[in-house]
């Protein structure tokens, strides 16, 4: 059987963890990454061509699935239905509310095409959502908990980073041990926002800047950080660098529910060092899917709630039978 | 839209857990129970009627999906590729080794039918397997590792009752904490059996029965206690039946990988307070899916890794991308 052959769209850090999950999958090859950039402005890591986004349709009869590495806030929401037209293709769309809508057009899209696309997929959205989805129809009677971190949220750094005065900055997430340890003994407690995640800020600051003033205004963003126990440390650009380089994250999603007088806890949980590196880890074992499902001829928009597991894994049904049932 | 319509086959604990699952599934619904005991014998906690299992033919156009609630050992090889001759089927076969056999000799009754059978449902084989096969998928430069405990296991329980002067006996399996720290710590150990689990059994003795040579013999019997660090209690009858009659249990599947020089750790752990009502619950599930790819014409046997995780769920497709993904 020859090798799946994949595409990247976007050479970011998600775009380059696809490039590495690619290199560990014995059934599937990189044909190309595909840049908006200028394609000579850039490197790859395995050194695959690079060639510009408006050669794509040039290169159709060469690709079997498109994984989409762009941001969910503008590049997505056009990017995967226009591609699913005459790709297959995978994304990690994560904005959750507008899941819906974007589900709709690009369903559409790969219908019209006969394509197969796979939207939102990595951990949340992605595994999270998963088990989110067997813990309720496993324990119906019961609660859901889902806890991130502790890891960098990058929406909440990108949201200091924008306030005058900052040079540069980091925010983790930090669930709350106590509410933690209390979901899974079971005690299934209602838990405000505050009493789920700290939030822990690292800023940098301009020379002469307010830091009184920039410490005030992160507690009070709406949305971001008023409704959290804020922590805010000043530090230099070195110790920014240094210490805070790097994208590690995570988190528990616990059902907690019964069966008569019977408790009973499901817990999935993740610590990664790399948040991009895991995600595309889980977007190339979803793309393998989505040419599989292609292959049968199952057309359509898939989330990961749509997707029989064993299409993930490179080894046949017997196989995966035999060793991993 | 109607209810599905369920039989549950077998009344032991795996049976009443059924029955108690299937009262939480607001789309669902208990028609029977079906013995190989005198109906009269049995009284269902629900209430619903008792038949001889010689009386199922006769019930076929009143079943939509049958759960199978016998044992691996004798029952299930016989009965779920006899039953998935005239119906849909679930089963918890877990004699892992056995599995590809049950797997074809169900198969192939399912598919002359025109019927689904959905087997080796459960936790392990189950949920775990599930969870073992995505995290090969993600990351498949690591290591995978399943502990399990602490819990009854009912195997080595009555491993122990067969020995001569035991009067009754509960074995508890208990993973080695070091050894799930390691592993939760990403350090790769590479782990002998005797370093994964300990074994401990409570043992009541018949009068005059010669304890040292009950303790030997257990230590001593060969893939059951020979290979671990075993400790044997001997306790009252009365003490066994107030402190170890229930069956909890539960444990974890790790999957530790890395991508280039960043580590990830995946875990999936389960606290029980009782196995058998757990696995009822996950059964349940199960024979909604397969009441759903019976209706869509998707017939055959199928494991865990073939179903899409959304026919588990009573929501609809659009629901469930809106409220869980």
């Amino acid at each position: 059987m020859s090798n799946i052959k994949v595409a990247i769209v976007g050479y970011g850090n998600l775009g380059k963890g696809t490039e590495a999950a690619l290199s560990q999958a014995s059934d599937m090859e990189l044909v190309c990454v595909f840049t908006r950039r200028k394609p000579e402005s850039i490197k790859t890591v395995t050194g695959v061509p690079v060639y510009s986004i408006d050669d794509m349709m040039g290169m159709r009869d060469k690709i079997d699935v498109i994984v989409l590495c762009g941001g969910s806030a503008t590049d997505l929401p056009k990017q995967t239905p226009e591609m699913a037209k005459y790709f297959n293709v995978v994304d990690s769309f994560d904005t959750h509310a507008k899941i819906p809508e974007h589900f709709e057009n690009t369903d559409k899209a790969s219908k019209d095409a006969k394509k197969v696309s796979v939207i939102s997929i990595g951990w949340d959205p992605g595994l999270f959502s998963l088990n989110r989805l067997i813990g309720e129809a496993v324990l119906p009677n019961g609660n859901a908990y889902t806890f991130w971190g502790k890891g960098i949220s990058q929406g909440h750094s990108d949201a200091i980073r924008r306030i005058d005065g900052v040079k540069d900055a980091r925010q983790y997430t930090v669930p709350v041990e106590e509410a933690l340890n209390s979901v899974r003994n079971g005690e299934n407690p209602t838990l405000s926002v505050r009493q789920k995640h700290i939030r822990e800020c690292f800023v940098v600051a301009e020379d002469g800047a307010d830091k009184a003033l920039i410490e005030k205004t992160i507690k009070e963003m709406p949305n971001y950080f008023a409704d959290y126990d804020t922590t805010v440390n000043f530090i230099s650009e070195e110790e920014l660098l240094k210490n805070h380089a790097s994208m590690p994250h995570g988190g528990s999603v616990i059902r907690s529910g019964n069966t008569g007088e019977n408790k009973h806890i499901i817990e999935f949980s993740l610590k990664l060092d790399s948040n991009p590196e895991f995600t595309s880890s889980v977007l190339v074992a979803y793309a393998r899917a989505a040419y599989r499902l292609y292959q049968k001829g199952d057309f359509g928009c898939k989330t990961i709630f749509d997707i029989p597991p064993a299409y993930l894994h490179p080894e046949s049904p017997e196989t995966l039978r035999e060793k991993l049932l």
